[in-house]
């Protein structure tokens, strides 16, 4: 999406350890111009029919609540990281290991609003290891859901989580594929 | 606002410790149709001009998304709860107490994208004590930013946060105010 690289391109910021900072449109302030251009073009590399938007807090939730508009206004269900006194009941739960913080997490869906009736469409913010996303999907398959796919905002390319989840045969779309940054300058795949 | 109340007593679910569950259509799913005539109500009640949406992660920001696009597309900021690599350089910094958990923590606003041209519309799901919001007004004087006000989906009524905002002359508008909760059946504020 040539939109969001030159956003990319133009606001983003190289940091230490191969982190691009995008802290100023997507996930600390967001930009809700472009955050509508990134649903629109959800829709059209997704045309099948979605019942549930499935994200994870917090930053994926700005993205998947703007996008489900084009999603004929499905409901956004978002995943919790932590056990909360508003989430009780029975959840789906699946474990998600963070590289960056190296901690091991539970992700929990409640089980009342995903069955084997939704057809999911899974959306983030961020794809690098893959994990949150593993969560994610383990999460629909509990459920006896459809997976229709994964639409992610940036994928950092050379790291492992597109590769694997695509050898699973998720359809997953990235609009943005950072291949490498080679001394501060990011490379996108074509 | 007729529609939210109406819906508050479809589909909310009183539970013990008079906690209000709406994870079916604010803070776990998120009902988008609803969001966006939330959205529409917010703008009737603020008719200024607004250049920043403040809100708090989590469970805010998809009501924020929705929010600002009826203000011009004004850019969301939201708080995040802890520190986190991605959120470097210089930070507005408040303390916030959690009743319900009975901790304090810190919420970080990022310097760079609040200053004194700010006109600034803070938006919450709920306020119960107001502490969360707070934490956020003194963000926006901090910044030396104009704050227009605060528009909330849920107030508890019953609970101090409401009274003590309004006290200090902020500008707030519930949605929906519940004023008490009488052996399972809310009672809304007319």
């Amino acid at each position: 999406m040539e939109l969001l690289k030159q956003k990319i391109l133009a606001d983003g910021q190289v940091r230490a350890g191969n982190i691009v900072k995008v802290d100023n449109f997507l996930n600390h302030q967001i930009d809700i111009k472009l955050m509508n251009e990134i649903g629109k073009e959800f829709r059209r590399r997704f045309p099948e029919k979605v019942t549930k938007v499935l994200t994870i807090e917090a930053s994926g939730i700005g993205v998947a609540t703007i996008t489900a508009q084009y999603f004929d206004y499905a409901p956004v269900l978002f995943a919790k990281k932590t056990v909360t006194k508003n989430l009780d009941g029975e959840v789906y739960t699946s474990k998600v290991r963070s590289f960056t913080r190296d901690i091991v997490f539970d992700i929990k869906v409640a089980k009342k609003f995903l069955d084997k009736e939704d057809k999911v469409l899974i959306i983030d913010d961020f794809l690098a290891e893959g994990q949150a996303l593993l969560g994610l999907i383990d999460i629909v398959n509990q459920a006896g859901a459809t997976l229709t796919g994964c639409g992610i905002v940036i994928e950092k390319g050379f790291q492992a989580g597109g590769k694997l989840i695509r050898s699973k045969g998720v359809h997953v779309e990235s609009l943005a594929i950072i291949d490498n940054i080679d001394d501060g300058a990011i490379k996108f795949r074509d």
